[in-house]
């Protein structure tokens, strides 16, 4: 079993003091026994308007304070921190203005955390956050299915001398052989986007749900989309900016029109039953979120997922 | 007829200037021959996230200056502070640090507001604001029907050496028999709850509605639980953190995937008929509010509560 | 053909550099061959509550930083830009404290502007901007039909001695003969406002939709009543204000329970079709904007409206 | 005397609690027995940068509510509201876009609260708010001497047709005779200012004092010029700009390198033994206020200087 | 030796991330082999102006972030953390509205700090922290020498139902004999408080040193005052509002024209020498500090405090 | 002569309005009789702590709207764009996460510029902005003298596989033989740093003069230390952070106790008689600066090195 880094007393006083770690979770890098490790991604390099989500995993944590350790829905566990091992596994050093030599000690940093059997929750950073797990969670897993909540579909193609930036990761991860795009998903794509880059995404075989598209038809249709596709394991990405700036204001590049925070909760609960091995949530950029609601409402869908892998009892255990 | 303080000359000026009250409404203390007091209690020692609701009633009193004295429905009177003698009363001092002192306090001069055949029309403050409340209510008006919009039951038991914080307020009214509970509807419940606790609210006799209940069901249904449910005398108590943070980020424990502004006032709108002795909007924290938008919110749901007591013609005699 | 003042490697930058313009047109006073003009009025004098929406203009163009030069949808066309030149004309000179000479000016101006067979698009400026330009819009096409987006009808009677102000604007229009009334629509209007005063507007001929009628029966149903009654050539006016705080809290009389980012954006696109010769988007006060949502949905706004107008193929044809 | 119209158990209360008036003076526009009256003209359509000191009065009230009733020094009276019988009286209603209009009965108002020996104490506004004040001012005591804290001079010529803005107001004084150069002194000024308008200023008799020359030279040296040129009647104005932006970022037209918090206090303290016939702090723009640390600064700046009227005694009579 | 809680890689990632510290020292409550423990009070409760303090350790402990572990004078020691073992203990639990309850845990707290021989660094909080810290430390080491850096003297006689609250806290100090006035020193006293209360102050024997006489006289002259009065065992308080509203904005009753980021500075390192036995930082409000920087300075004076105490080689010894 | 790109009736707008460059000069990449090139490099891929700084360059146009073209004080020509013909240049193109492709570019932009023999005005950007303008510098005009206005060194050895950041830019300027140490001087020096570092860049031959150093010794001093060193072409670097964060919190790293207005004003004033080749104003991150004070601050100093240039006649005479 994990040794709780943060004596036991911690968990005692208020919810907003205390060293903290998300949700007040043990900190540590034992991952013997664990299973769960958050993980921080301080990256905003590869951001192409507003920088700032080097302070996402902070901004984060700091959200968490605000979360209670139980579950209110009859169909959850009681007390998620009870049947999951969860730690705060901290933050993956990244060098800023190097951002090859970056998605590489990211990526070998979850691998690692992979060949233990731990399945890897990360705070974003920017988008290109997603690039090195893809990676990393095919070299362990075989492509995946991708399910990718954004306001973009990031797939632009490569600069000859600047290729990866965050518009970049999935026409990379396509071209790479990290995900099957007859497998995937992209919901909530919108904006002063080029149809002809939807257009390709389409054609490469990935299933685009516009945020026009997810109003019209609603939530359960794009559910059932997912599950319809989604086969083997499943990688989750979730861009805070697939959410309406009223909703999400902290971004690096908002969009307007886009997701309620109604229906990206009904989404994310909605995964339940897919053999989930990796989920990151990006794109917090705490200087453009003066009430703080945007990392709350990051804070909030980690604490969702982890409610889903409590439920689906032993989540390790889908990624031998 | 209640004289004025403030001189019908500053009527007349604009709505952003003046020595300021609620909607420019007369200041005093005299309560002979007044329907509503509009009373302000800042006090924020009981909660147990972000502190700041002491600032609640000033906030709301700015925030008034953008409304006119107007009603703008036809089922609505023209002139509402035409109908209905409206003041100012201030704010209650109270004693930070000291609860239980503060609460006595609040009690006392709420009793008087009662015995002077006075609408209570509350502006907090924390919810440990309308503990008081409601045993000042229970006493004039025996067993109080509780209409309670939140994102929490604050139904938690009480710790044994500081018994009273802004979670624990319904289960002591509960206890102390101030409310019954099988009168009683809390609506817009969610978050990182315990299910055991709404488990027990519920157990206790309340109707809990949870804002998913409310999404799913409509805000036409809960009304008519409301109605079904509410008989005689009715507090409605009004945290503001029954709305989503895109709506209201200024409050102490904002939860995400709240109530929208139109919800909450449907459901507002939706009290006409119910026989109402009390009212408070609670939890408006400012310094978490930076473009005001919580303040206003708050300000416009007591206007369209003002028009549901004129609309009432005489509701102080609903009080004898 | 229109000469960039903006030299062309300027647009190779990132978006958030250089010198600006809205969306990076070009910069330029020679109308020659140019289609639409995107005209700031940095005036804020009328306002009656919160001053600001001078920087408007300012904050409209920082925004469009954000933008693409794309478009999304199959049924538009890909490049807007290509298809319809547009420069931006710069700000119109007001004079502060000064309002009937501010007017005259920017009325000259636009009469030029028209005169020259250019599209003027405004952005605002808090709305007394469209008084004068609906008057030289009416010197040069005959009474328009309007189509107005707005919490406010802007239809008080003017006082004596000071008569304009953001609030009186359709009155004058009106009664200036600009419009039209019985091919008029507003939209969005609701908050404490006098019955009497929407009666009035309704007596004179306006069809008022206000907000609880659109919440209510959505936005097809507004669309196809702006598309029955709207007959030669419209005028659309877009006060920010007519969405909810929640999405455009930066503004200077906010009001609760407005439109979404969904139904703003869907009601702009269903203008398709209409015979339009003048649009603005009025009262973006970014003081009040922490986040700069509210610019930014103001930029998008415009960006859709020239989709429209792009779509439209020969949009200053209709000018004549 | 005067009664006051809050109830005297409202300064029982928390200072930052009830309806409120500048330190929770009594409210009223009764001038009888009337030591000084706080006047708010909520007016900013003459500023030529950032709009928002409309709001300047309501945020000065709302600052002073940190205000105690004490005063520190041995040589101020103990309790300066005691002595001193002062009331707010509200704010004057102004018509926005109609400067000229607002400008006469701004001027009525203090001509009246002059006749009734009573002390304007002022809060702006913008500094066209000077201009009645000064004109109101002379009718009654004759020419004036000026003591001017500013970063401008406010010495630019008339434009023809909008003759009064905020950088205009001491020329126009001049040109009417309400000021006596000879007697008047500039302090503070700097910035990208010409240095024609300083040599103007200076060669129709004004003593300027740049803020570099007092940040060589000291107070106590800008104190002996002050009290050796000005003879007989003196009003004081400041412009809250005449302070650095550290210092006071909440202003319309801020400049660098300005008076620190600890001179600007010296510089008014120092007024002491002047004849004083009329103050004025005027140009807090709090949307541009964060910390809220400019209103603070006047309210402040307002509370010594009524110590400085309460040492002299018997203020009115100087007004006889 | 003490076993760091927070593993040795973490030190290597950018400093502002990772679950974390005060400047990322281990975190844990093994006291065992410990110089400093640094201590966070969240509480707020007992502050009569704005709330916020009980975020303010997690502010502090967020700007520490950007501190690095490095001195750079050259009579300091060049790496603090080699020579000093820092510990954080993490935040105390205290009771919100339970002012006196709260206060008996942070003293049993604290005298377990002491009784370990560890030296107690608090992270307040408002100034009803220092209450407990002195009962604490008075126990263990008899009546203490107190400097104390603040805007007022908290020397208000208590109320007789509510005692305790942060403008008291000297007064009880004293009278319970925690304090010695004679060998004590205010510094930074200003504002509209009552001559009064400096009188009774310096009656009781304290050195009072006003903020005007400390602009007047230098850093150097109180730091004379401190250095002739303290003798035996030393505590330090300091108050950020000491410092001016300029470098300070976020903290409960700011007083304008107070210290200089210098002067503070100066006035810390210039406690070298004494025999300190206790510090804290107090009255941090991070929600009236938009731009973080009172935080960053609270951070930077913890800092500075830690160089003194590893100047001074083995600090627990002297608290022997 | 330079052709203006904006047109002139511009210049007669409020100086808040138009589409707009530095202080309304003419926008372009024409050269050809230029003087002064203001140069935007929106970068912050290389900060260490908090990005944001690729909107420096934005801020500071926006902030220059305050800017009015003259000049105060007698020894300066009384209209600096007269006799001095600066151009907006635009922002370079960078490329996020690539930071060693991005200083090519930007070297390669500012060679072009010198060689038209155009004095390069840089507005940044992080600090590492300066490398390739000491690069291209170094190259025309052999090495250069480097007077360095900054709180840290920015002398850390470069690490292995990330060896460009903005703390390494003068160690790699001094390996690379651009500057001449013992000609140099670095200004501002304080925080948290190494002595072992301070020592290491003295050792080198720089001339150190800390903040504590100015502070105590004065600016004349630091300016006579200044003018002793510097001999042949001279780079001024002006990192923003040299300044307070009261004064300019609005930055990546600040640090307490640093420069006031006065003294950074009175420094770059006291540069005249230096024959300098490049100036560059590094640092500013606008996410950071909610009063825009910092990039006020930053705009003024543009300001006045450009009086400076426009004093010495013809400034691109001394880049032969």
């Amino acid at each position: 079993m994990v040794e709780p880094l943060l004596p036991a007393e911690w968990q005692r006083g208020p919810r907003y003091g205390g060293p903290y770690t998300f949700a007040r979770v043990p900190a540590g890098r034992d991952l013997q026994g664990v299973d769960v490790a958050i993980i921080g991604v301080p990256m905003d390099m590869a951001v192409m308007y507003r920088s700032g989500a080097r302070f996402g995993p902070r901004a984060i944590r700091n959200a968490s304070g605000q979360l209670r350790p139980h579950a209110l829905r009859a169909d959850e566990i009681e007390e998620p921190y009870a049947s999951l091992r969860v730690i705060d596994y901290g933050d993956i050093e990244v060098f800023p203005g190097y951002i090859e030599k970056s998605l590489e000690v990211i990526e070998e940093t979850v691998e690692e955390v992979l060949s233990a059997g731990v399945f890897p929750l990360v705070l974003g950073g920017d988008h290109s956050t997603t690039l090195p797990l893809l990676r990393a969670g095919a070299k362990r897993h075989g492509r995946l299915s991708l399910v990718h909540f954004d306001a973009h579909p990031d797939f632009w193609p490569q600069p000859a001398d600047h290729p990866v930036h965050h518009g970049t990761v999935f026409r990379i991860a396509l071209e790479e052989g990290l995900i099957d795009p007859a497998a995937s998903v992209q919901i909530g794509i919108r904006g002063s986007l080029s149809a002809g880059i939807v257009g390709e995404a389409r054609a490469a075989g990935f299933n685009v749900i516009t945020a026009d598209e997810l109003a019209r038809d609603g939530v359960a249709k794009a559910l059932a989309s997912v599950h319809l596709r989604a086969r083997g394991p499943v990688y989750v990405s979730l861009d805070v900016d697939c959410v309406d700036p009223a909703y999400a204001p902290g971004t690096g590049t908002p969009e307007i029109a886009g997701l309620t925070s109604r229906e990206i909760l009904a989404l994310v609960r909605g995964l339940r039953g897919l053999d989930i091995v990796g989920f990151d949530v990006v794109e917090v950029a705490p200087a453009y979120d003066p009430a703080e609601i945007t990392a709350l409402l990051a804070a909030n869908l980690v604490y969702e997922f982890l409610l889903l892998l409590a439920e689906s009892r032993a989540p390790n255990a889908k990624m031998k």
